[in-house]
C-alpha cells in the first residue's frame, strides 16, 4: 500500500492570494523525483482553531504531513501552538534551539530579540530538525497514524532544510522508491481535443500513464512511468511519438537554444513581421542573438503578394509574418529551398494568444527548415487556407 | 454568521507543482474585493475516488465551494463525472450547450471532435454557466448544505467566466456587501520593500486597507474600501497618490491603447533594441500598430555611444536600447526636446525578468514624454550610473 503523502500550506497571504505559493509546488515536484506521489494539498490561513481541526483530521488520514509556513516569531505563527494543541501536548523549551539562535545573533554582534524565543517552542515529543540558514528550526512529531513535519516558509530555509534533513528522514520512513520518472513532450499545432481523439483509445502498458498540460501556444503531454520494464517504456514511448508525428517540437524541455541556437549561426537570418506584433523576434531572441528583426506594419496580407515581396530580400534566410487578410495571416520562409509559403486561418480572439499562436507557427517553419523536416504541415489550431512554393 | 467559502483547485500537474496555481490567488483575491474571504484551499489530483471524498466531506462543512479545473474534453478531466457521483445522480446531456458547441465548431468551418461531446454532461439538476469564449461550461449545483461552482482551469475562461457569470449569481446568494469596492494603482520603478517603507507606517482611514501586488515589471497597489464615506476615500487615495509620485504608470488596468494609442497617431515612432531581444517592440505593438520596431545585435552599449548614434536618426520620435556595457545598459530617447540618454543598472538575472524590466523602463520614458512629464526619474530597482540629454 501506498503511503498517503499530503501538504499543508498555511498563512494569510498564500490562502488569499496574495503571494503566490511556489513552496508547495517546489515540494511537490522534490518528492515526486524521489518517486513519491503528494496525495492532496490543504493550504488554511493564520486561524488556530482551523489548523487544530485540519491537523486532527489528517493524523487520521495520512501517513506523512509535511507543513509549511507558521515558524516565525511573530504573533500570527502559530503551526508550533496549533500542532500541541492536537496532540494533546504542551509547548516545551527546546534548551539547544535557543542557545543555537543565540549564537547565531551573537556571530552578527547582536542580540537576539526577545521575539525570537518563541522559535524553540516546540511540542513535548517533537524531534528538532536543524535549519542551517535560519532561527526557524523545523520539528518532526508522530500523531495517530501520521508524522508530521514541520517546515520553514522562507523558500531559501525550505529548500535547504529538505534536501539537507528532511530527506534522508523521508527515505528511511518511506523507502526508497527509485523508479518512478517522468518524460516530457512539447506539441505545437495539435488541439487538446484532437489529441484527445488520437490518444485517449489507445493502451498503455502497466504503470505508464499520460499526461495532458495546455499551454499556449504548445500541449505539454507526459508519460508518467512507474514501472522498471525498459521494453514497456520504450513501447510507450514509440506509440506516442507514432501518434504526434512531427508536431513534436521538443521532449523535457521548451528550450531552443542548444538545439537551434547552433544552426542558425553564420545564417544572417532576417525577420519581418507584421500581424504578430514583435513577438516572433522576441522568441527567437530567447534561443539566439545571431538575427535581426523588424516589425512593419502594413506587410502584404495575401499568400501571393507577401512571397513576391520576399523574393526580393537579399538575404539566404528570411522568416516573415504579414498582415492579417480576407484569407487569413500569410507566413513565409525564403531560403535556398525557395520561398514556402501558407496562410493560416486564426480562430482565437485573446490579443496575446493570438500574437503567440502566430509566432510559433513562423518559427515551426524555421525550426522544420533548420532540422530537415517538412516545413509546411497541417496545424488542427490554425486551419490553412492555401499553400505553395515559389522557386528562388 | 459569515458564509464559509471554500476553494477545489483539481488536477495533477497542479497537484504535482508542474505548473503554479495562479487561479486559485487569482479567485481569492476577486472574491476579497467583494468583501468575502476564502477560509480554506483543497488541491487534489485526477483521482475521482479522492474528489468524490472530498466533494461529500465539503457539502457538510462550506456553504459555498468554487472548483477549477477538470472540465475538458479528455479522460483525466472528471470534475462533472465525481460531482454526479458525490450527489448520488447521473450525468445528463445538456442538449442546449452541445449545440451552442457545435455551433462554435461550425462558425470556424471545422466539426466538432466526438470527445467534446463529453463537456456537455453534466450532473442531474445543475444549474448550466456560460462560458462564452470556450467549449467548457461552468455550472451549479447544491449538495446538502454547500453549493458548488464548477469553473473551467484554462485562466481566460475562468476569468470571463467570474466576473460575468459567476459573481452576480454569488451576489444573490452571499447578499451583496454593497460598498466594497476596489482601486488599482500600477507602479513602476519602486521595490516592494522600497513601498512598503514608503506606505506601511502611514495611517489609513477606517474601512480602507492597502494591497500589494508584485507582478513583473510593474507592482500593483490596491486601496480595498470598506467604507462609503467619500471624504475618507479621497483622503486615501490622495495620501497613496502623494507617495508614489509619478512612479504610477497605470490605474485600473495596465492597458495603454486608450490612453496612449491616439498620442502615438501620426508620430512616425521608432524603436532600436538590442539587449531586450524584441520585448519593446513587442509592448509598443500591443497599444499600437503605428510605428516600426527593429532588433539589432551590436548597438552602442554606453550611453554616450547610443546617443550619438540616435542623433543620426532621420526620424522624429526613436526610442531605443542598447547592448549591456561595463556601466549599465543605454537606453535613450531622441525627440524635438534633443536625445535623452540614461544607463541602467540590471540587478535581476533571469532572462525573461531582465527583458520586461528594460522593455519597460524604455517604454516609460516614451509614455512620460508623451503625457509631458519628467523623462528621466530614479527607480529604485534599476539604479542609474550616469544620465544626460544632447541638444539635436
Amino acid at each position: 500500500m501506498e503511503a498517503v503523502i499530503e501538504l499543508v500550506s498555511t498563512g494569510d497571504e498564500v490562502l488569499t492570494g496574495l503571494i503566490t505559493d511556489t513552496n508547495a509546488g517546489w515540494l511537490s515536484q522534490r518528492l515526486l523525483e524521489q518517486g513519491w506521489q503528494v496525495r492532496r494539498r490543504f493550504t488554511v490561513g493564520d486561524d488556530k482553531a482551523d489548523l487544530v481541526e485540519l491537523f486532527v483530521q489528517r493524523s487520521h488520514q495520512a501517513d506523512l504531513v509535511i507543513v509549511n509556513g507558521g515558524l516565525g516569531p511573530t504573533s500570527d505563527d502559530i503551526s508550533a501552538e496549533a500542532m500541541a494543541e492536537a496532540a494533546g501536548v504542551p509547548l516545551e523549551l527546546n534548551q539547544h534551539w535557543l542557545e543555537v539562535m543565540q549564537q547565531k545573533y551573537s556571530s552578527r554582534n547582536r542580540v537576539m530579540p526577545q521575539s525570537n524565543s518563541k522559535q524553540a517552542m516546540l511540542p513535548q515529543g517533537a524531534e528538532l530538525v536543524d535549519n542551517p540558514v535560519g532561527t526557524a528550526c523545523g520539528f518532526a512529531i508522530k500523531l495517530n497514524r501520521a508524522t508530521f513535519f514541520f517546515t520553514p516558509g522562507v523558500p531559501s530555509e525550505l529548500k535547504k532544510m529538505m534536501d539537507d534533513e528532511m530527506l534522508p528522514r523521508l527515505r528511511r520512513q518511506l523507502g526508497q522508491n527509485g523508479h518512478s520518472q517522468v518524460r516530457r513532450f512539447f506539441l505545437f499545432g495539435l488541439s487538446e481535443s484532437g489529441l484527445s481523439d488520437r490518444l485517449d483509445h489507445r493502451q498503455w502498458p502497466a504503470g505508464i500513464t499520460l499526461g495532458y498540460r495546455a499551454n499556449s501556444p504548445t500541449i505539454e503531454l507526459k508519460l508518467i512511468i512507474e514501472t522498471e520494464d525498459a521494453a514497456n517504456i520504450a513501447a510507450a514511448e514509440a506509440q506516442l511519438l507514432a501518434e504526434v508525428g512531427t508536431h513534436l517540437v521538443a521532449r523535457d524541455e521548451m528550450n531552443f537554444t542548444a538545439s537551434l541556437g547552433p544552426l542558425l549561426l553564420n545564417k544572417d537570418l532576417v525577420i519581418f513581421e507584421d500581424a504578430s506584433g514583435g513577438r516572433l523576434t522576441d522568441t527567437i531572441s530567447t534561443i539566439t542573438s545571431e538575427f535581426e528583426g523588424h516589425y512593419l506594419a502594413g506587410l502584404p496580407d495575401s499568400a501571393e503578394d507577401l512571397a513576391h515581396w520576399l523574393t526580393r530580400s537579399t538575404r539566404p534566410l528570411t522568416l516573415a509574418i504579414g498582415a492579417e487578410g480576407p484569407q487569413g495571416i500569410p507566413i513565409a520562409l525564403l531560403s535556398a529551398q525557395g520561398c514556402q509559403v501558407q496562410t493560416l486561418q486564426m480562430h482565437f480572439r485573446d490579443p496575446l494568444n493570438r500574437r503567440r499562436l502566430l509566432a510559433f507557427a513562423a518559427f515551426d517553419m524555421l525550426r522544420r527548415h533548420l532540422v530537415g523536416e517538412t516545413v509546411m504541415v497541417d496545424y488542427d489550431i490554425l486551419p490553412c487556407s492555401e499553400r505553395f512554393t515559389l522557386p528562388t
